[in-house]
């Protein structure tokens, strides 16, 4: 296996309400009724065939707004220090960000899609379908996460803030 | 938004029984009992903290074996042709993978875990903790593939053949 540096590039880019991170929340889930549109880039159209069919994605992106690689981080959940493996924070080696998100419709090269959690002009680099038979799991331990949801409902500080 | 090349690079190895894609399972779900390893660099070790308290994780990696790059494919559920983004397969733009896993466990800098569909040797890009709250998703429709889990149970032909 080589260890060299692997080459990547934009397939699209993603658009959202979200010009910066103040407001967004940690999770699209969190804020529903917000929409984000992902523009294809003309070369890769074909490859959105039959997506229509799914009612959610899973989006690989990067995050290419965040300056820094960090081995851990906190989260904004909680004021506790974790390894970065541990929480899904932008600052992190490869700054590749991943995001479940719901398909409200394709046209042409646009998609548009609803529980957005992620900046405005944020370079695409994958779509995968998000698959129930292989993807939803059950019986899940989440680690320092479960608290937070352990009353049910939403918890406190799921909005970034400064 | 720039449309430049993105580098990468390996954070660690991931080892599998796998050594050719043949009699490797479609997912990991459809054959539980194999167990992969996945070797960190040296230098990355403190971003597993508290990871341990996760029961699955998202590994993100690099289809290194892939020397195709495809914009609509065959999956090997069945003999139609989908657009490359509403299937997984490795011969991608970006041969980039997503493998949720199940964590066995942590020592030092080497990690178990079972639910394995990945080649050996593949190199790791990054791991995100699984998180029930934001990733266990309800009333999905799976496009092209709900047909093939409508009877329930697994469908044949989950296991690659040549």
């Amino acid at each position: 296996m080589d260890t060299e540096e692997i080459k990547v590039r934009p397939l699209g880019v993603i658009h959202t309400p979200y010009k910066e991170p103040e407001g967004m929340p940690i999770q699209g889930r969190f804020a529903k009724e917000i929409k984000g549109t992902i523009t294809i880039f003309p070369e890769y159209v074909s490859a959105l065939k039959d997506l229509d069919g799914f009612s959610h994605l899973i989006l690989i992106y990067y995050f290419n707004r965040s300056r820094r690689a960090e081995l851990s981080g906190r989260p904004y959940l909680e004021d506790e220090k974790h390894g970065i493996f541990a929480i899904r924070s932008p600052h992190r080696p490869n700054h590749l960000g991943i995001s479940i998100v719901k398909l409200e419709g394709i046209k042409d090269n646009v998609l548009t899609f609803t529980e957005v959690d992620i900046l405005d002009d944020t370079p695409l680099l994958d779509i995968k379908p998000y698959v129930a038979h292989f993807d939803a799991r059950e019986n899940i331990k989440s680690g320092w996460l479960d608290k937070h949801f352990a009353k049910g409902g939403i918890p406190r500080r799921t909005k970034l803030a400064k």
